[in-house]
């Protein structure tokens, strides 16, 4: 399965996230690719917070980042967040953060499925698998979620 | 009672703590406010994860806090938090923020105890009370913690 | 001069933000009132970025914060921010966080207007008044900005 | 020339920096590594703050971290920074952080000599070189700073 979904996100950079430089803190480029990663996921028909009421986690196992212009205050920017499945069980995710067409920020991160009980690595649950495959669109099934 | 109690850390400002002003940004003062508080109770015999680990957390209710003069990248500072009760089940706690003896910030928070099984307002643990009003010195008994 | 000006953004809060209480950070709740007032000066037709370009900055120099009920992971919140001017010479800035009519956070911040070249409290420059008094409703004419 | 620096730096765990999942948020780690970074370059005789001075900064054109095992609230975790030069002009930093000798993420940095007045990269300063090769202790000389 050489599946890929993608979904683009637009931030407004905060005050909050810039440092004396008067440029974004290079660690809240992470923040960034969370955002990027949230909101894919959710594209997907399953939210982040679903996963966690499901009892998954997707922790970062590794995480890379390219800095190539600097992102600056109150900037619209733009993540794209592309997944992949790798072996079954790792989401691979890459970002890449523009303003305007020009590239700022490229990057990955690694997840595996965690059960948050256990603190083990598992497989995907198989509604998120549905939703990846695209058997079914969203999570319209109460018991989908939960247990 | 008029038990009072008061402690003083040093923090090096980092250079995430600063925003484009080139000072720390507004919100980080809040972070400080924290290791203050955090090393208070440590001196009081009562490291804040201990009293988690007890079932015990102190959520802020109340904030506070006046800018006089900002302090910046690489500054070493000085937090002085001083404690007191108020009705016997609220900390009120006090801070000045200050660099050479020169006064940066002052401000309070305001943290019930609170139950974290059932998020309700609780007395403070016995043990908490022994350490503040001296009766002990330090939690040297295992069979306080835990439970 | 009784003139008030009020504004409400939505934030989507991050996993940034939260704490190990399962909420969000005490001190993450000035970035959203950061938000708040950013969105408020964008809707009086004057970006705080284009205050800055203007040689004028707005320091924080008192916050408080009255927090009612938590904020959690991925809500989407509403922070309403209203504005007066007290004095002619100062910002004085309320909030309202709310999550489905739901109060959440109150608190206010209070900004004079500085130069930011010699770092001294300032008139606001006559662009801001007459946006604030709505003699004229944008910064459309070049001369207005810089210099 | 082989030269290689190494500094180690203590860091006690903020409940600022945890997230839900109840360790260390991912991008903290990155501060960790500002922390490790500012503390070497502090014990070659060269805090970052007089580089700056000097007209010159390090921005980060790459970050890469792998997380092995979780930070928590309240640890006090070591940084191990060790720095190399690249081709004469990119300090290439990696990173260490341990608990209790257990190892919780690496990675590494990568800094170009950076001319704040013209945003271009330079060669490293004469006195940065010079406390690099051990020719000079410290910075004791007026001279060397400013400009």
């Amino acid at each position: 399965m050489n599946i890929e979904h993608s979904h683009t996100t637009m931030i407004r950079v905060r005050y909050a996230d810039t440092d004396k430089m008067g440029i974004v803190y290079n660690g809240n480029y992470l923040t960034y690719f969370e955002i990027g990663r949230t909101e894919l996921l959710r594209s997907l028909g399953m939210p982040y917070a679903v996963l966690e009421q499901q009892g998954i986690q997707l922790p970062v196992i590794e995480a890379h980042l390219e800095y190539k212009a600097p992102a600056e205050y109150d900037d619209l920017i733009s993540v794209q967040a592309t997944c992949r499945m790798e072996r079954g069980i790792l989401l691979h995710i890459t970002y890449e953060i523009t303003k305007h067409e020009k590239l700022l920020t490229i990057g990955h991160t690694i997840h595996p499925f965690m059960n948050i009980a256990t603190g083990k690595p598992v497989r995907p649950p198989k509604s998120f698998l549905e939703l990846w495959n695209g058997t079914i669109n969203s999570l319209n099934n109460k018991e989908d979620i939960g247990a």
